[in-house]
């Protein structure tokens, strides 16, 4: 099942290039309460959520996903991992480029750790990149997306693809420069999801799907996630020596060569096999100090 | 105003070492909502809050807080950010045993920027902290917590203050070694904040007040914080360039000299001057693998 948010914070699903409107399925939700339980409400209840979207769609109305704007198809994340230097083929473009990548992150995935994007910088696809820092490089690092649906502590690398509840492009945005990681990663749009969630069901080999960019047409990143240095079932389980991974965390598990710069006005056409394709505009947001 | 979250998720006032029972004022806040809007719905609606606890506390029953288990002052917070050696005797006992901190956070703290904590590592004084990986160190790094109270993008370093919601007493926990750092401190528990709220109307200079944490007694770290790098204005102003700061994100607004190990069945004792005292326990967590 592909589901997605759009428009005005509508829940849909995605259907033979409609989405189907379908945000009754919402009360199938327990009420929202403050404090809220950590985790995504949505995700945390897929199971329930999907068994009313069934019972929905049959009567639904619909659009052409052309005519939608996505918003990200997870809308309340605790928190969103990045998986560094996690493709050989990236790893060797950034040691050849120090200028760029700095001297700060030498070293294989193992010991760069796991980092962190803030939350508050996840958009769909319909919201665009809005960039700041003209004077520095905004570049662009596309990566399969992993959603957690059940909560993980300290699972075994085995079972670690069973708290996936489903899976979405993602575009790791990054400021270069030598500050922090999860700073630079986390200015306000540069974490892109969507165009919506593809429930674990429908991507038989996670380990086994390409996924390409273009920028304007012209391509950019290319490989196939059997490339991936450490895989999804090891990233779950290392992260989940450290924190509990929540329903709704994210993880954006590593970039492929090919990483650039973008301007506003570009555009990047990303899709992956089995997710689809999704259409990402870049603009300037407002400038520091103005 | 010291405002509290205790027991099982109750709301408090501390008012002359007693916790008075005002979890009836949360009827003033808005319904809570999924999706819900970014930040703490409490924070973001602090002064309503104020005064129906106002109205409430004549007739409200109490404890001593010595009875009570004091949770995170904050209950919902989208991120936590910190700043790195922003106190130049902290730069110097780095820079001296760069054995233990390693040389990939060498640099001032401009250069080498904000990190980010996962929010599922926040914990209160009265759930403690848990070690992980016994056969490393853990260290603790006290500092003055600081609450923002309204959404913050690029706002000037004058106006900085103004966002603040209030402080608190705020322990970054942090696991030594090579990985980045929003990994080795993002461990469950190794964000401690407590142990209540203080409205930021009762701190009339945040950067003349004195910090103190002692370990089993044994005095540690000790500081005022003027002696910060980064005041806090700046440290507002610097990360709402990158990213939207939110009512209840929460800044660890950086640590002094004396930083060091923690053992299951230490006590930590911290203080801050207007703020008040926080004893939290440290014991062992699940080890790894176990």
């Amino acid at each position: 099942m592909k589901i997605c948010w759009y428009d005005q914070q509508q829940l849909g699903v995605v259907v033979d290039g409609r989405v189907f409107a379908v945000s009754g399925a919402l009360a199938a939700l327990p009420a929202a309460r403050y404090p809220a339980a950590p985790g995504d409400l949505l995700v945390a209840h897929l199971d329930a959520l999907r068994a009313a979207i069934g019972r929905l769609l049959p009567g639904a109305p619909s659009k052409p996903v052309e005519e939608v704007r996505f918003l990200s198809p997870v809308a309340n994340p605790g928190k969103i991992i990045g998986v560094p230097v996690n493709y050989a083929d990236h790893v060797a473009e950034a040691e050849a480029d120090q200028a760029t990548f700095t001297d700060r992150y030498k070293g294989e995935v193992r010991e760069q750790g796991l980092f962190l994007k803030a939350a508050s910088s996840l958009v769909g696809q319909g919201e665009g990149v809005a960039l700041r820092f003209p004077e520095r490089l905004s570049h662009h690092e596309m990566e399969l997306g992993v959603v957690i649906g059940k909560t993980a502590a300290n699972v075994s690398e085995a079972d670690a693809l069973s708290y996936v509840a489903g899976y979405a492009i993602a575009l790791d945005m990054t400021v270069r420069g030598p500050e922090d990681r999860s700073l630079r990663k986390s200015v306000d749009s540069y974490a892109v999801l969507g165009p919506w969630l593809v429930t674990a069901d429908e991507i038989a080999d996670p380990q086994a799907i390409d996924i390409r960019l273009s920028v304007n047409g012209e391509p950019r990143q290319h490989a196939n996630t059997s490339a991936m240095i450490i895989g999804i079932a090891e990233q779950i389980a290392w992260a989940s020596r450290y924190y509990t991974l929540y329903p709704g965390d994210i993880i954006m598990s590593g970039t492929c060569a090919g990483v650039g710069k973008v301007l506003p006005g570009d555009v990047m056409d990303c899709a992956i096999d089995g997710i689809g394709g999704m259409r990402v505009a870049v603009r300037a947001a407002w400038e520091p100090g103005s």
